[in-house]
């Protein structure tokens, strides 16, 4: 794996997720599969949809980028290859408008999924008449420079969260998740027997039943202490 | 009344406001009833509708809790009555998820119109569909521990504001507004001579009369100095 | 013009930006007019449409106000003339609700097409259903006194940026952005070509070219030293 | 007591926290005082000392104020009492400097020990050579209007806590706790008790002995599954 | 006057306010100051001063610099003249820190006495060291590069403030004030007759008086319907 | 090394930066070292020093700890080894004080010389007497749980930055960088030739040279258009 975080450097092919591992995450939704893999893997919840239920599901394509400068994102969509979701971490937090229609076609074209930034992006309107999901922590129209080296497909940090090149990305209007490429299986299994057991749970509880009894909470809150007054 | 912030309690049964009262309030948005009470009682600006259009209006049930542990929120879930909102206060500023789809099923099972917590929820795709309304400070896939006692019904404070349980909430897309259990029919009374009131104004304002007119402002105006120039 | 920023005074008649170059910079997204003008005039990225695809364009009527003080939004009506948009600064950070559907509703009636305000409003379904656009920092029920003079009509601040009487305001979900009233059909001009180019580029795009390609970027990207590895 | 939140009144007389009791918690640091009551009573981590090492323990005397408006910061000095620490509540968040040199001359010569404003205040270095010691939200020159009525000597939300007049007040540089004014006596020897703890569990591990074992948590972690490896 | 904002540009000589009556300005403090021109001209209270009880008063020279990028500060060098204050402002929201000790020892060698920048700066200890006055939003180690052109002594605004080059700038511990260049004589008189009523009035207030008397508040807020109560 | 995040693990051997390096890189100040490995590696600028002018150089011991849970700061001070600075990354943002003058003591006695914690502290005061030397996000008061298990000397982010046991830790008053355990000599010796260079440019400027000429900046300002106007 390249060094972390190393500038001037793109990594043209990357070892990706298995295919249909990422196909089973992406039918669950983000806080299921942050819970499947130990409640690990959730960036920070200043990233947001652009657009209301937007989704996706993807392996990645990192980005190391310097705010207010889009270059590094137009070297990216050469690498990009379809079902990938670019991640974009930004050395300082910016909210420049670091993203908008013209790469998203851009992006599109080359088969990507969707985009997750930890700045800015802009056109917002179109994104969502074009249904291309993006993720960022603000919409700002302000444009870019293209004058500074990072680099694609390295390690990065976005919004608090390690990314690596081929991981799993999923999104969805609770946020984003990360599943390490090697562990994607197993945690596509793990989802998929948490939502059955979800479930059966969820009728019952519409029945009226009680989570108190049905998770058999009232031993351990009046071990704790817990009083009932009237 | 017990005692305010008080840890490790449930009080089972409260008074709570008047239902006709709270159904009267209902019919106003919550900038009326702000101001039909003397501009008091409002949370946060940062406590937002979790989905556009979401209204409530109903009976205080108080929950003190605990920064990534929603343990009390499933013991309150005991304690609701049809026409309750559930108000979650929580000692310590946080985003994390601590509610979602499970748990709104169960308080809808209940009779819950609503929820107002000053922390993160999460699945906020299915509580809008299930058209369940829900005012948080963020909206967060990450999930809570059970391990820590809070209290069900004390007096709490959420989002800057004192809640009582029984107190009337209500809640739209203008944020949430608390109403003192006494005085319910009161605020209602008020409520419903400044709708009258505002809505004289506004067929005026419509014509093209002035504000400054209407309001008889232009005395005060020339008082305090303004100035006209061409 | 009348001095930055001074206090208690109202200009009545101010000249505007000419009505032919207003119209056509209508035509253009904020994105695209910020370019056109060497990215400049745009106010800060908190500035938020009250409702999801809201546009605007227009000339500048400014407010000077005081925090948690609408006075001066009532005095403005009087002096709004079809076709402005009323840009208001706030002396302090505020995100009380300083404009709601009354207001909504009289500079309507006197021709206003848009609100930009460095504060709080109310309302937000109102102004939604009247379709009357707001851009805000803020959406809150806080009401708010009369009791402190401010101006209409003297250049003043809003959300970081320098707005004159009689500039062109142009919003949508991207922001706003304020063109000087002397550069209104310069900008426009540049507006219309940017556009032609950036179509063109969307069709090369969207056929699977390369922004590297198109825009010419591999020789810069070398001798700044990027380095591809497989 | 007064009703809370209450506008327009001012309660010349309240019970306040006994002298003896005030005196007993003043020995004792914030964090000592909070855990002693349980882990509560904190106001919010944005109240700052506005000089380094200030410290105060009192009784409150409570003012609810507008933004920008210090009116009742004058009135509250009538009914200060040697031992006083003055508590201001703000309807909404404000940042502007509503107490300087002045009014902290004033509280002075009426016996305040110290002002908790969750607002801003000025005249900050004046405030360190005074050595008046006060927490506020912010530090800014802005100054204010007198104009709408608050309150002085009803319950109040500062900073996130209820605070009732006559409570005690202990605040230094980790924050500021009000302790209820019936709980005074207790809570002072549970601090006395937490004291004389932790200063015996100080002197080992100061002598390198490990919390894992002085605190017996082991067997906990093993529980809970905790691996080591080398 | 240059216009607003425009990029690319260095105005190398420009009218600066009487030295004279800059120095009568720097007697005062910003408080002070502020007032004696109604309560205008204040910076946000985001910009605080890099090391205690740092103070400066001087007249500006204005910079506008992009995000990231501190070519345009090395610019500003060659035009300061003994006595200014460089005034920086940046087209978006940044901390990263564009300015540390060996800028302040070019523009200490240059004349300058201060510096405000609505960005980062870095060196933190050594300005402290030099006792070079700073002002900035944050301090930060982040570094910077040199690739996009902003100007010189063009007006800007900086910190929601807009400043002329030649206006007076007084900092110290409550913020930043800018004096329009102008009215630099005018505002000093009205500062020194503010502030020999102030020593008047702190003497009353020392000895125990009122402000409620001092400033006779009592007849409005009677009139205001205040109520006491025992 | 083991893997990223990973919950329930303490790793008691690590291979940590060679001693000699870190004592070397301990020489340089944040901003040279950052500037030395290409800009890389810094935290995010809401790291701050709890009292003023600390300063600290050491390798990391790493904790992965839960908000409001200080559990595994207990357990990382039993593999603490001489000169190393605990660096403690948080699943959520958290503002509670998890360390204080306790461990602070017990950190001290196994050899310590610093903390870094993406959380609160308490005892302030105490950590400024003891000169034991942390950088925080917060000061507050707010005890913590010991409820959930974490992990030590696993890699993790700490303020956006990820961090590998072992790896060297520069901390002063301009934040806090990270050195990969494998670069420590290689950055130090760009840091020593780095502070050489800059020790001649300091000189040069204090005389009164200009960066313009001195770093050679007039024909690429030339290039890119820049005007002198007078």
């Amino acid at each position: 794996m390249t060094e972390f975080g190393k500038v001037g450097i793109v990594v043209r092919n990357i070892a990706r997720a298995d295919a249909a591992a990422v196909e089973r995450l992406g039918r669950h939704g983000v806080a299921t599969v942050h819970e499947a893999q130990g409640r690990a893997g959730l960036l920070k919840p200043w990233m947001r949809p652009v657009w209301p239920r937007a989704a996706a599901c993807g392996t990645a394509v990192t980005v190391l980028a310097h705010p207010g400068d889009n270059w590094m994102l137009h070297v990216a969509a050469e690498v990009i290859r379809p079902g990938d979701v670019v991640v974009v971490g930004v050395t300082t937090d910016n909210d420049d408008g670091m993203f908008g229609d013209l790469l998203a076609t851009s992006y599109r074209s080359r088969g990507a999924r969707g985009l997750i930034i930890d700045a800015g992006v802009r056109d917002a309107c179109s994104l969502a008449d074009m249904q291309f999901p993006v993720w960022s922590r603000a919409i700002h129209a302000r444009g870019t420079v293209k004058a500074t080296l990072g680099s694609v497909n390295v390690p990065v940090v976005c919004a608090g969260m390690l990314v690596n090149p081929g991981d799993v990305v999923v999104a969805d209007d609770d946020g984003v998740v990360i599943v390490p490429r090697e562990r994607a299986a197993a945690v596509g299994d793990a989802a998929e027997a948490r939502e059955r057991k979800e479930e059966a749970t969820r009728k019952r509880l519409a029945a009226g039943e009680l989570g108190l009894d049905i998770y058999g909470m009232r031993e351990a809150l009046a071990k704790a202490g817990l009083k009932y007054v009237d």
